[in-house]
């Protein structure tokens, strides 16, 4: 097997770690260069990496990771600084993955309304292509730029693909109540983060204003072929890791509960990263793993479903692998198993 | 002030030992009694009460109690085994609050439906009161058998009040996402309650099936004067104690925000548990107290509710007290704040 | 009962919250002025007290305080700053309990040499009481200044107290390996107490330098009548609150189990807030309450002590209304059960 | 590479899930049957494990596994039933690593005082080897039968080894206090493990009489080759998983720092799972690995070293597939980085 050069950039938080761990992992990866604001060993910014990983973080610098050899590089960075890290290495044949939200949204004027920034890189944005396999499958083997795709709108999404794909479900008004570990909210410390606010205590934050919204909804317009409008509410759990929805939809006929059932084994047959389950999941079944898992019930004629991952692994650094196999021409659950 | 002489019926589990830290706070309350099978301290069923309450249980002997003076039995005891020794204390004039489900559903065809019980009291059943405060109001203060409302209910039940008294929602479809605490599952070991399976986990439950649904819509179609029906799924959350519940309802006609939470706080003026918010709360901002925390929001045509409580006080043991404080004439608040 | 005016310094922290929560169930108390640098209303300080407490913040202004007839102020700013605010407190007849460390130490050498400041204020230094009042006793009734002590120190100190005043142990040696909650650490959001930094971890901080050492020190000396001296580890704990010690002692004579527990029993007689437990104590049957709960044991040899106690209670705020229970003649315990 | 058939015994608790996982990676290992009372879909054991292992467990029956070709079972019975299944197998010629305690304690006497058992199978007991790699080394290699060591004693003993090489500590006295998360007390549901139990709370058990106290005693003694005496006290710390042990000793002679650091260093050198640190290292660094991580401190004339593991990967099933490894002829490293 041949071996990718890989650069990490923005290496100081949890998807990079994550990122991290799994490409120790991976037989066809090899990571060159994590870039960092911070000249530091590493282990030193991830003590959990002392003894694994033998590198330095640098500041980022286009034209030395070419000098490298760098192929693709994962965007780690916040978004807004992304797309300015981007373009110059697009420019020089560098592919990206880019696990931050500037490329997710096609329509710019939607972005510039839910980031409150202007985007900086229309160019680059008019090829991206959002990065979610189970939806965009042989759309990320080609492209340059992939879009990773929030935590949340994973679980939306493929919690509700194989019904907005029959026209099974009025596409206005679904509600999403979601349900996330607190590494969803970044390694910077923050008041809501702190431990003594968040532990043993549930809450929910940006009612009706969760920049995940319009991510959700274009991709289930996309499979429907027309507009969705989704009521989406995050929540935030004590715990590190994994996030939970629950999903409330209108059936346009009746259905039944086996019918749904055989519906989700058939639409995700042959994706090896969509568990269906015939009993609610928890998260705790899907952690360190890039499994979605799915279960849908039928609730006095409304349609329930209940989807879990992990939102580092899945949610994040474990769906940007899973697209990287693509576009390096591996099987897709390399290094993800 | 003058003093009840106070038994405890099922004296081992949480919401008993609630009870008694409550009541060993209030100026008018005297613990004269604690049952249970086991005849042991009260400090080894509970060790932080050590130093406390120096009692030893005893057996459930009704003559025994009224022998000492018993004027009030709080009931701690399972549904099933509740309406079996609820009625000897009624026969002998010693009022209950009844923390089990055996006296909220004053229709016996949908207890059975729901508990998979017959019901062994239909007498008193017919004239319990359901003891939510805030919507029985003075129908509590002179019952002498009060079906204490379950957990999970309050926060529905007082989170849609304003709406259904106004009549400004859909009585059907109702969506009620409740994520709770594990206290809430009481004190038996068991599978989904050892800790590390539901520690750093989420995972819903009973979906479809959770028996506070009826209880739900009881209260809700009192207050409506019409049947209501809910969507309600209930979630185990890592933490020991706290409800939160998200509800999802579709109003009559356009409303607006500051118009609903002017409705909310006259609505509950004068009620002093109630705390109308206009930041989401989060579960801790209630824990250990009897408020239940609402707020309501207005996200792309529908309404989003979201009540918190601690589910051990607000959810069961402090809205007993406000309900014997109601009953024997104190001040509502008394021993509460 | 006379109401006494009180005043909270820097009520934007956990102490400040907790002493409000049990000021406010206090017969003798009334809360007539917290101060901090923002002017906020306490609700929007701390989300809890919503109708609980309906004062606003203000900054500090000692002759403001007087003007408001201010009896005694606890004071809970951080070392440093409290000794450039208590002095004029002093000086206008104000008496104070103070939270912090600078007046703990009666030896202006060893406060500069651990915490690494000038000391501002050594007269008032001289005639500050050490409030742990199971050890301090009446002096503390007389005080006009009470260094309140530290949250570790006292699990230590009357973890041992019963040895040391009998000579019963070495006085060099003795081992202190303490576990504490989050809640210790304040309410500053730092990387450390960062939700997914500390969850689900333990580990050792401070090795061999925490303040604490020589508070602990100071108070067993002046038990013994000659120097102390201990290896203290404290570690951080994946919880809200709770501190618990374990204690290793090497015994001057043999000694039996059954012998030093009897000791403990009779020492700590007609102490209201230490229980004696045969069985090791858990954090959790003393959070939310004043207690420290000790149990002693003889392994092999050496004497094991284990010593519980809620750090934000007992270590702080409740053992501040402890003693200003004695300053002003209530009952040591009014407030506090 | 070729590839080794493989039993697991016992499959229904942690130590057996976290193998399986370890196992599915490991490129020379297949895992051809899973045995338990139960004869279940090992996802159904395991909702972690759907889509991962196609498998159901069986009955134990050695025959059974030595006609499918199994060449090594991992024992994760329960002591006591460990001792009875395991004969059949080694008569079989079956290689054994035993995750229980039956083969660790060399001394039969020492094995029936601590276990309050009769040992049933000493003949085999002659022969086994005690499997901690970084002390035993090649002996494992060429075992049958491998007593893997318990979680607590690889921190005690790998964190005290280098200075018991050198003779640099007294042999008598050594304080060992360590926490760990809960899944070390084993999948079955019982009171101290319940959720609201041990959640939010510290506390020691067993004191003075924990069963790995005469192991970690073992093989201690092995490595000074004189007699070695621990006070050793367990704490339940309330989270899934993780290992820390402060560890208390007296130096024979006056040590620096520095120098133990360097001895530490070079001890453990060319072994790959132990990292030295200088900084105490947090569980969290550790977890999900096969690393035990240690620091060594001199505080106040004691050495204080503190010593970090995964209670499940190192503690128990990662060093097993070590142990396999070299059983073997794998790097020790395979499956494990």
């Amino acid at each position: 097997m041949n071996t990718v050069k890989v650069a990490i950039l923005g290496g100081s938080g949890y998807t990079a770690v994550e990122l991290i761990k799994i490409l120790l992992r991976h037989p066809g990866a090899e990571i060159t260069a994590v870039t960092s604001r911070q000249d530091e060993h590493i282990a030193d910014l991830h003590p959990s990496l002392l003894g694994r990983l033998d590198i330095r973080s640098e500041p980022f610098d286009a034209e030395k990771l070419k000098a490298k050899g760098v192929q693709v590089a994962f965007g780690c960075l916040p978004h807004g600084t992304s797309m300015e890290s981007i373009p110059p290495l697009l420019a020089r044949g560098i592919r990206v993955v880019d696990l931050s939200a500037d490329y997710r949204l096609r329509d710019v004027k939607v972005y510039e309304q839910w980031y409150k920034e202007t985007h900086l890189d229309t160019a680059n944005l008019a090829h991206a292509v959002y990065g979610l396999p189970e939806v965009y499958g042989d759309k990320i083997n080609h492209a340059n730029l992939i879009a990773n795709p929030g935590c949340y709108p994973q679980t939306a999404i493929l919690g509700l693909a194989p019904l907005v794909a029959k026209g099974l479900i009025e596409l206005s008004g679904i509600v999403i109540d979601s349900k996330s570990g607190v590494s969803g909210g970044g390694r910077t410390p923050k008041m809501n983060f702190h431990f003594p606010e968040c532990n043993e205590s549930v809450s929910a934050y940006a009612v009706g204003t969760h920049r995940h919204t319009p991510e959700i909804e274009q991709a289930l317009a996309d499979i429907a072929g027309k507009p969705v409008s989704v009521i989406f509410t995050p929540h935030l759990m004590p715990m590190d890791r994994g996030i939970l929805s629950t999903i409330y939809a209108t059936p346009t006929r009746a259905v039944t509960e086996p019918e749904l059932v055989e519906l989700y084994k058939s639409h995700f047959a042959g994706k090896p990263f969509v568990r269906v389950r015939t009993n609610p999941p928890a998260t705790k079944d899907t952690v360190h793993t890039n499994f979605l898992d799915v279960c849908v019930k039928v609730v006095r004629g409304k349609i329930v479903v209940i989807a879990a991952e992990d939102n580092l692994v899945r949610g994040a650094s474990g769906v940007a692998v899973q697209n990287f196999n693509r576009m390096f021409g591996f099987d897709e659950r390399t290094g993800l198993l």
